[in-house]
């Protein structure tokens, strides 16, 4: 087994730096795919296809936690529209994953000042004692601090790190927001602690929506009461902690783990007529944390993607490779569905000719970079061309990622893009009960789409692949 | 009874338009007076104290809804503060109102497309039976258009309106925004409605924080369920509305009316050396909404009060007459603690030398009017240039009203002021889980202190009175 795996590794190794066979010949798009995808991206520029597919998501279906009724009702949701947009191929691959359930949540300060607090549980929390829990609450000012803590010092208490996140374009701050909130519960559990709480990681310093997301709680057995203040329940908190008196805290979380539940991604394709079997793969994903209606997070993803294949339909023939949009199934529990789309096809992994995930909110596409063989450079500077004008940069020091569910696949050997976002505002929303409609701009929505429409029909029409391959791009470094 | 009423109406109009006896002498501020004011105010600019009462009461208790423990904690805290803070006597004075208490809510829509909504009901609502209550919405676009409503239309079902408040300087579309909120019930009532809703009077156009607030139910059996919506909530509801299809909703709300409470207005007074019988009445009101903690409605009021009576006690020497700063009870569900005020002193109106409340936020006091005889324009000039370098305009031409509780002891005949604040942002966070202390600018508070410990020391040192006397400015037309 092991030398087969060398082989294999060599192989794609071969492929991805451009010495084996085949790949020494540059991969092109050829001057009438280039003005066709100049045309598609003017035409989307000014097209309301996709502001259209996610008000109609997130009205028809509002909030889609995943496993819940509306989970149900969101892929029956996205059958139809696949269907009522012309696809030719409409399909679902099931997805099993842990069921969370949230039924509701309650907190208050009970000493030494009385007074209700705003959070909001976390994914795979464990739910509180009938009648609620009670106990002091412990501040570490990091996660590293909470990691070095002495077990005596947290044992029976409720853990709470006040982590704050800063507004930025490519929103960095959350690589360690989302530490604070995945990590630290567990580690809270594994030293003792009777529950953890944090700071939202989210940028909305004065509003009262606090913001979910999955912990790492991996087993029910593990888990403990997690959940979100809002920012200025945390700037609370830690001014009454500041009283140096001990401050205890009720929380009354009915949440929890309740077996397991299958769902589906939902899959729709513009056929090839070239090469039906080629894929150029796209999407978001089609559940939403439950308090907001999934507007940014990641109505928009789908809408874009559904959208962009759209377009590509309306053209007056089929493109050359198969378009493949995909409406990922519980991605904000820990990229469920992208994880079963990339086992059922890792050995196609040669058959993706490139792919991207929009999970990054609403905001304009400002940098692309790309993971590709090199002879397909000069390829993706023709994409890059054809979007520089609607205000695409193409950094080509940064590796492409193919985003969240589509990272999966990259890392079984996709080609992939990395499509990033203007993130300034998106952790405002990002999981919290302001994530609904009217924080999509449409013109900024079409121009994702335009993105998309563009690279997507380009990368369709290569003369040449971007050098896929089962195990190519293991390890690029890729970021999202 | 009849010709003793017009005699005191003759003897007010005397008195107001400064036709009687004494009125013939112009009211006048000594220099020094001035003077000291100035320094009053100069001091006040650089200080913190208000926002320190500020913190404390937002902190120490949070929200303080009317007949709730943390109303009564908040008294608590009032009368420990003005101790501390070094007043010459603290009193209370009681206020009895009916007790209304909330529970819980929630909402959702059940048809056509099931999801949840965010609301809040709204003081005086009646809860709905147990296991909730479910109706067809039916919308009006104006509270003129519910009043021509065929009561066929109406009965059972569950009346919606969807005014939408815009940001101004002065608020004024809060006019329209309360009327909607407290005549609608009452109005959608009497059609035999099952419930009401309408869109929040809020001007948070994206955010899930409903705004509560009184609604004119007076009497426990004419009420109705009452709910605000927040504003993308209601954006969502008319977006389904538009589809043209039934839509029916579910409310859950365990509010209502239960019995009568008896709380107190909490004063505190820097006593008059030279008339001590003779009051110059400022303050705020001490009880707040529950969602919100309470920071600019109106822990600001009670600050800015308090803070200005502070810093006229730490000057060398007594004033001439006494500063009486009071934090009334219950200015939400409908002004208890003014009317209290003024039913309890109506006969000491000539003993209030001038006198108004703030309750407005905390955004910077830009115009001052006045309600005084003619004799006092010249001093009410004297204290609008000493006002006018820290952003205050002197409007001659509007009446002072004496702020929201204080209005009714100038409807008994107290002289007032209006000092109007910037309230641009104000209706963002208005009686939502917004009104947070973060929503509070410490200089902006400050000028506001400024501002109130300048007028009130300036008052209080007058040469002189205002016109204040039983009847007097029963109709000056003042708005507030």
């Amino acid at each position: 087994m092991r030398s087969l795996r060398l082989s294999l590794l060599t192989a794609s190794l071969l492929l991805a730096t451009g010495v084996a066979g085949a790949a020494t010949t540059n991969t092109v798009i050829p001057a009438g795919a280039v003005q066709t995808a100049t045309q598609l991206r003017d035409k989307a520029m000014a097209d309301d296809t996709g502001y259209k597919i996610v008000e109609s998501l997130t009205t028809e279906v509002g909030p889609r936690l995943a496993g819940s009724p509306a989970d149900q009702r969101g892929r029956e949701w996205a059958i139809a529209k696949f269907k009522e947009l012309g696809f030719d191929k409409v399909y679902t691959e099931t997805v099993t994953y842990p069921l969370w359930e949230r039924h509701s949540e309650h907190a208050a300060i009970v000493a030494p000042f009385p007074q209700p607090l705003s959070l909001i549980a976390l994914g795979y929390s464990a739910g509180t004692p009938k009648g609620g829990l009670t106990a002091e609450v412990v501040k570490f000012d990091s996660l590293d601090a909470l990691k070095k803590a002495d077990p005596a010092s947290v044992k029976g208490k409720i853990v709470y790190i006040g982590y704050r996140m800063h507004r930025q374009k490519d929103g960095h701050d959350y690589g360690m927001g989302s530490a604070v909130r995945t990590q630290g519960p567990v580690i809270a559990s594994k030293l003792g602690a009777a529950a953890y709480l944090l700071r939202s990681a989210g940028t909305d310093e004065h509003s009262r929506t606090p913001h979910t997301g999955v912990t790492g709680f991996t087993d029910p057995k593990d888990a403990i009461p997690a959940a979100a203040l809002s920012n200025p329940d945390a700037d609370q908190l830690e001014r009454i902690l500041g009283y140096g008196k001990p401050v205890s805290v009720k929380l009354d979380l009915d949440v929890g783990f309740n077996g397991s539940y299958t769902g589906a991604n939902v899959i729709g394709e513009i056929t090839g007529k070239k090469y039906p079997d080629q894929v150029v793969a796209i999407g978001g994903h089609l559940d939403s944390w439950d308090p907001g209606t999934g507007a940014i997070d990641d109505g928009a993803g789908v809408a874009i993607a559904m959208a962009a294949g759209k377009l590509i339909h309306d053209l007056p023939q089929r493109p050359d490779r198969t378009i493949r949009v995909i409406a990922f199934a519980n991605e904000e529990m820990g990229l469920w569905g992208g994880r079963a789309y990339a086992d059922k096809h890792a050995a196609e992994a040669g058959k993706h000719q490139l792919g991207t995930e929009s999970d990054f909110g609403s905001g304009k596409v400002w940098r692309m970079s790309a993971s590709v063989k090199p002879e397909a450079r000069g390829a993706i500077e023709q994409i890059a061309k054809v979007l520089q004008p609607i205000g695409v940069a193409y950094d080509t020091k940064r590796p492409g990622g193919g985003g969240s569910d589509l990272s999966q696949m990259h890392g079984k050997g996709m080609a992939a893009l990395s499509l990033t976002q203007d993130g300034t505002y998106y952790f405002d929303y990002h999981h919290n009960a302001n994530d609904t409609l009217d924080k999509i701009d449409p013109r900024e929505l079409a121009q994702n789409v335009a993105v998309y429409a563009a690279f997507s029909y380009m990368a369709a029409q290569a003369e040449g692949d971007f050098g896929s391959a089962p195990g190519a791009f293991a390890k690029d470094g890729a970021e999202d």
